[in-house]
């Protein structure tokens, strides 16, 4: 069931913090991280494509592909299109970001994979794959019958909260951990640059709390079932 | 409404991950980190309280308030009765627990209040304590009218979920946040503190995902309509 609350309102709310995260991970990599580049002497620029992608690809363009299949007024079919292209790209963007890392761990001999971060993150894409793959094949191609679609469909939005969740939670872990890392290295706790990190989490985690809450409301219009199961 | 599985089955594997849980942070702080204690020349065994107190009281005993509610075969009124003391034990070991930082904090002349971590905390028990406040008002005494209940209930359970999610997940940062400085300070990456810490925040993610889940399933009895609002 819907909570009694209209979800449309909050998508606005949504799509401004998704605004301003973006804005301001592209100041902390740009402005004080000295820019992004996939081959780069400075294996830092390498890095920095990481938190960008993962937080515009899989944080916020999932969190869009979550919000339109709820907010968008159109008609189921169309808004299953437009939930699974966006999943993809968020997925794909994801992937490229998860990429990034490896190669300047690569590239710089740092470990792979001895953080809780990194372990949550491998374990969210994988969930996140998993989860687009069933949802494509039980409910846009081949397509299950109309009782597997309608039963299923409850556990797809409960698993996809599930993973999305996670996905925020480990987004907020990343910017701790890098921010600590430059804490230990030197810049300032009460800085500019530990400010706009930390925020940029905070706006992260707020978005995800929105995109939660716009999952949970009414729908504009009343012209399918889409979210009736929860 | 509730999904279409049993709450009672995945409350006991939250109960068993709840001791594993426990009995990890215990053999950190006790057996790697040397102890725990209020007052103490080695400021360490002050701070060695805080993840002890604040996973064993707010996460744990804090979900098992919450799955309480769901998951015992008692009446309405005394399942109240037991979720609001629990959850009032949860948020007395929870304010101690972030004293005991503090208090290492100012000890150790270390800053206080800089990290997303301290802020995201400080934030999740003020909110748990106003949803505290907001229950034991509205549903326990001096109680709202029937029909403020009933229109009150699904945002009671709507918040706490939301407020539950963000202390779990702040105890995942808080792990990765601690590790990280010892990392800095030379324990290793693979070592077993470090895969001991790190699962500890991996039973505490479960942990939480099976509390959450406990609340959207059935209740074994259908003695009331506790949870019929989500």
């Amino acid at each position: 069931m819907a909570m009694g609350f209209r979800a449309l309102p909050l998508t606005f709310l949504a799509h401004a913090l998704a605004i301003a995260g973006a804005v301001m991970v592209l100041v902390w990599v740009l402005y004080y991280r000295g820019g992004m580049a996939w081959e780069a002497a400075n294996k830092n620029l390498i890095f920095n494509l990481h938190p960008f992608l993962m937080l515009v690809g899989l944080i916020i363009i999932g969190g869009e592909a979550i919000m339109s299949y709820k907010s968008l007024p159109l008609k189921k079919e169309v808004k299953k299109v437009v939930h699974l292209v966006l999943h993809a790209i968020a997925i794909i963007l994801g992937c490229v970001g998860i990429a990034a890392a490896f190669k300047n761990h690569n590239e710089s001999n740092i470990a792979n994979l001895y953080s809780l971060h990194s372990w949550l993150g491998i374990t969210i894409i994988s969930l996140y794959g998993i989860q687009w793959i069933f949802g494509f094949l039980v409910f846009f191609y081949p397509k299950g019958s109309p009782t597997l679609r309608s039963e299923s469909l409850p556990w797809h939005v409960l698993f996809g909260i599930f993973v999305y969740i996670l996905a925020v939670g480990n987004a907020a872990l990343g910017f701790l951990e890098k921010l600590t890392f430059l804490e230990s290295s030197g810049i300032a706790k009460y800085g500019p640059e530990a400010l706009l990190v930390n925020f940029t989490a905070v706006v992260t985690v707020f978005y995800g709390a929105f995109v939660i809450l716009s999952v949970l409301g009414q729908a504009p219009v009343e012209d399918d079932d889409s979210y009736s199961a929860i």
